[in-house]
C-alpha cells in the first residue's frame, strides 16, 4: 500500500455531484423528448469484438480504437499463434490481433448496426431506437475533447418516409428549447443536392473535392473557394456554372426556387430539392417552437456516409462548434451482412446530440436551474442524541411523503451542520434542541433568506413541503 | 466488408427496449431512494490507471482485471523499456506493465476511494455518495454471472454514527418494497461480535477459519461445523464455549441477551453487541415497512474488509443468492494516501444492490408493472398522405401536452400499422381516413380491449389523455 498520488487517465473525467445533476438534467430532457416521439432505449456492451469494429472507421479511426488485452496468459496463447507464421515479425500491428480480441465501443452507430443484424427477428420495423452511452477514442486529449465521452443518438431504421426527417428537426427544436436555448439554427441539406451540383458540371467523381471547398465559403470567401477549386482541377466554366448555387441567399423557399433552376438538368439534384421541400412542408404544418431552420447547401458532414438529408445544429448565442448532427444513410447493416428481409441493408436516418458541448453552452449562458444542485430538501440538525431520537419519526413521516430529508448524525456543532446544509444547497433546515422538544415548536430556517421561525411538525409538513 | 455473423463478447449482453424499461425501473427506484436519504450521485471513468487498481483485490482479483492495450505503437515503447532489463523474459506477467497502463473499473469502491482522495478539498464530510455504473471482470461467464454488470452502491464516508447503519436498513427496506418485494430479510451482524467470539476462546488469530466454518451452519449443521473446527485446530473446549453462540435463536433482543452473556469477557464482543443494539433502537423508533431485520452472527461476507456492521439481504420468495450486501470499513482511503485531514483514512459504511439478481427475482415473481413496456401512449395510423398531413397538428397538440405520440409514416397497410402498435404495447390507436377527415370524428381504438369508437380531437385529448 504505497502512498501514491492517484489520478485518472488523461482525457477522462470524474463527475462531481453538481456536474451529475446537470448532466442528468441534459440527458433526461433529451431522453424524454426521444420517448415522446416513440424512440425506445437500448444499450450495447462496452466491449465489442475487435472484428466488429475494425475497418468501420477508416485507417485513422482504427488506430484510435482502444483495444482490450486478452485475459489469462495472453502471451502463451500468442506464442502458439506466432509459431504458425514462419519468421514472425514482432511489431504492434502483427501482435495486436494475437493478444487482443475485444475493444471499447468507438461510437454508437456500429454497435447499433450489429444489434439490428443480431436481433432482426425480434425487431418490428420501422425500429426507432435511442442510445445514450459513453464511447472511447484514443485521440490526443485537448480542451473540450475527451477520450471518454457520452454519445446521445436516435435513429430510425426500416423507413424511408421523410416524416422521420421532419420529426428529427422537431426533436432538436423541442429538446434544445426545453434546455433553455433561445437562439439556435438547425441547418439541413441533402446529399442528392450536392451530387446534383457535381453533376451539372460533369464532375461527379470530384464531389468530395467540390464539397470540401464549398464548405469553407464562410471562412475563405468566394475568392478562396474559387482558388481551391481551380487547384483541384475544376475549370472557370465549372465555377461560373455553380456560382449561383454557392452564393445562394434568401429564404428557404427562394433558395429552393434558385436551386431548381440551377440543377434543372440533374435528376438527382431535383430529387434532393424535392426531398428538402417535403421536409419543409411537414414543418409548415407542424412548426418548430424556437429553432431557425435553414437550408445550407455548404453543409456536407460525413459525406461518404450520408445519402439523403444532412443535419447540423449550431447555437447562435455563444461561439461553439456544432451541438448536434446527423443524416440519412442507406444500408446501415450492410457492413455486417445483408439483412434477411431485403436484398440490401436497411435504410435509416439518425441524429446525435453533442452533450458535452451543450453542457458548456448551458454553463456559459447560465441556463442550469438554480435548483439543479438541490437534491435534499430539508436537513434536520440536532443539538444532542435525545433530539436525534426525537427527530427520527418526523424524518420518516416526511420521507413517506417523498420528501428528500437528511438527519445530521448528532455529535457535531450546529455551525458545522449548517455549513453542511450550505455546501449541499439544502434550502431548509430544522434545528432541534431541548426547548424545541419541550414546546413541540421546531425552529425552521430558510437557508436562502436566513429567516427562521418556530412551527409545529404539522405546520412544517403542511406549509413548507405540501 | 466481409459477410460475418456478428456477436457480442462472451459474458456481455445487449439490452432490448423491454429490458431497458425494466432495468431503468429498478435503477430509477433505487436512485430515488438514495436521493431521498441525502445521497448524491457521482461517476468515475470507465478506465482507471492500472496502478490505481492493482493490489486492491488480491492476487485472484488482479487476474480478473481487464487491461487496456496502450494506444499507438505499444510494442516499440515496450522494446525501449525491455532493453533496460538485462535478459528480459518474455511472458504475460513481465509484458503486461510494458504494454498496458490502463484497466477497466473492477468495482465502484476503489474508484470511489480514489475520488475521495483526489477531491478531498472540494468535499464536505460526511460525504454521502451513490454510484450506478457498470464494472468488468474477466470471470468465467456462467448463468447469472456476467463479465459486464452494473453495480449500484451508496456509501457515506467521514461519519462514524450508527444512524447511517440504521438508515441503510431503511433504504433497503424502502427500495425493495417499492420494487414490489413482499418478503425479504435484511441480515445484520457486526465484525466486532465475530472478533469477540474468537477472543473468548483465545483464537483471535484464527478468526477467518472460525467464521468460514460457522458460516456453513445452515448447510452442514452443527456436526459439520464441529468437524471442520476440529480439523482446523480448535479444541472440544473451544467448541463447547462457542456452541451457545453458534446455536443462537430467538428474537433479536433474546439473541443479544444471550450474546452478551457468552461474550461477557470480551470487550470488543460487547462493543459489537452495543452497536447492534443501537442500530436496532434506531429502527424501533423509525421502523421498516416490509423487511424482516435479523441478527445473524454467521454472516461474515468480506470479513477482511469490514470492521463494524455487516449487511446482507435475501428474498424469501424465490431461491436466489443475496440481492444486496455491505458494511462498515475503516480507512477507505488508506489504500492511496493518508487523507490530509486525519491521521488515518476515513471511516465509512456502504451498501450495494445486486441489480441483475433483483431483475431475475422480479421477473420470477411477475413484479414488473404491465405498463413497463409501454412508452408510446398513442399511435396515429393514416390511410394515405392526406390523412398524414391532417394528423400532424393533432400530433403536435398532444405532444405539447407531454403525451408520447407516434405518427406512422403513410404508405403502409393499416394491418401493418396495428401490428406495429401491438409489438410496442401501445395502448391506443387513432385511425384516420377520408371519412374521419370529412366528419372530424376520428376512430379511437383501445388496443387492449379492442373496443373502438368515434370521437372528436377535443374528446380524445380531454377524455383519454387528461
Amino acid at each position: 500500500m504505497a502512498s501514491i498520488k492517484p489520478s485518472v487517465p488523461k482525457g477522462t473525467r470524474d463527475f462531481s455531484p453538481t456536474e451529475m445533476v446537470r448532466r442528468n438534467f441534459i440527458f433526461d430532457t433529451i431522453k424524454g423528448v426521444f420517448r415522446k416521439y416513440g424512440y425506445q432505449q437500448i444499450e450495447t456492451p462496452t466491449m465489442e469484438n475487435l472484428s466488429t469494429l475494425t475497418g468501420k472507421y477508416g485507417d485513422e479511426g482504427d488506430k484510435l480504437i482502444f483495444k482490450v488485452l486478452n485475459s489469462g496468459d495472453f502471451w502463451n496463447e500468442a506464442e502458439k499463434e506466432k509459431q504458425k507464421t514462419e519468421s514472425f515479425e514482432y511489431n504492434s500491428k502483427s501482435l495486436t490481433p494475437l493478444i487482443s480480441e475485444k475493444a471499447l465501443r468507438y461510437d454508437l452507430t456500429v454497435p447499433f448496426a450489429r444489434y439490428v443484424v443480431m436481433h432482426q427477428n425480434e425487431i418490428t420495423f420501422p425500429f426507432k431506437r435511442f442510445q445514450v452511452q459513453p464511447v472511447w477514442r484514443a485521440d490526443r486529449p485537448q480542451k473540450g475533447r475527451y477520450r471518454e465521452f457520452y454519445q446521445c443518438d436516435a435513429d430510425v431504421v426500416g423507413s424511408d418516409s421523410l416524416l422521420n426527417e421532419a420529426e428529427f428537426v422537431l426533436i432538436y427544436d423541442e429538446a434544445l428549447s426545453k434546455l433553455g436555448l433561445k437562439d439556435f439554427t438547425i441547418k439541413i441539406n441533402n446529399r442528392k443536392i450536392l451530387s446534383g451540383i457535381a453533376e451539372i458540371i460533369d464532375k461527379a467523381d470530384k464531389i468530395i473535392d467540390l464539397t470540401v471547398a464549398i464548405d469553407k465559403l464562410d471562412k475563405i470567401g468566394l475568392g478562396g473557394v474559387t482558388n481551391e477549386l481551380l487547384e483541384k482541377g475544376f475549370t472557370e466554366t465549372d465555377i461560373e456554372k455553380i456560382k449561383p448555387v454557392i452564393l445562394l441567399e434568401g429564404t428557404n423557399t427562394v433558395k429552393l426556387q434558385k436551386l431548381r433552376i440551377a440543377l434543372a438538368v440533374s435528376e438527382i439534384g431535383l430529387k434532393g430539392c424535392e426531398e428538402i421541400e417535403t421536409v419543409l412542408n411537414y414543418l409548415s404544418v407542424s412548426p418548430v417552437q424556437t429553432a431557425k431552420v435553414e437550408l445550407d447547401i455548404t453543409l456536407a458532414r460525413g459525406l461518404n456516409y450520408y445519402t439523403g438529408a444532412i443535419f447540423e445544429v449550431k447555437t447562435n448565442e455563444v461561439a461553439m462548434g456544432s451541438i448536434g448532427g446527423g443524416g440519412r444513410y442507406d444500408d446501415l447493416t450492410g457492413m455486417f451482412a445483408p439483412i434477411a428481409t431485403g436484398e440490401k441493408g436497411l435504410t435509416g436516418v439518425g441524429i446525435s446530440f453533442g452533450a458535452d458541448r451543450i453542457y458548456d453552452v448551458m454553463e456559459d449562458l447560465n441556463l442550469f436551474p438554480a435548483t439543479a444542485g438541490q437534491s435534499t430538501q430539508l436537513l434536520i440538525c440536532c443539538f444532542d442524541k435525545a433530539a436525534e431520537e426525537f427527530a427520527l419519526p418526523l424524518v420518516q413521516q416526511l420521507r413517506r411523503r417523498e420528501i428528500n430529508v437528511e438527519l445530521y448524525p448528532s455529535g457535531a456543532k450546529i455551525k458545522k451542520q449548517l455549513d453542511y446544509a450550505n455546501s449541499k444547497s439544502i434550502p431548509y433546515v430544522i434545528i432541534i434542541g431541548s426547548e424545541e422538544m419541550e414546546t413541540g415548536l421546531l425552529t425552521l430556517k430558510n437557508m436562502e433568506t436566513g429567516v427562521q421561525d418556530k412551527r409545529t411538525v404539522e405546520q412544517i409538513v403542511g406549509q413548507v413541503f405540501s
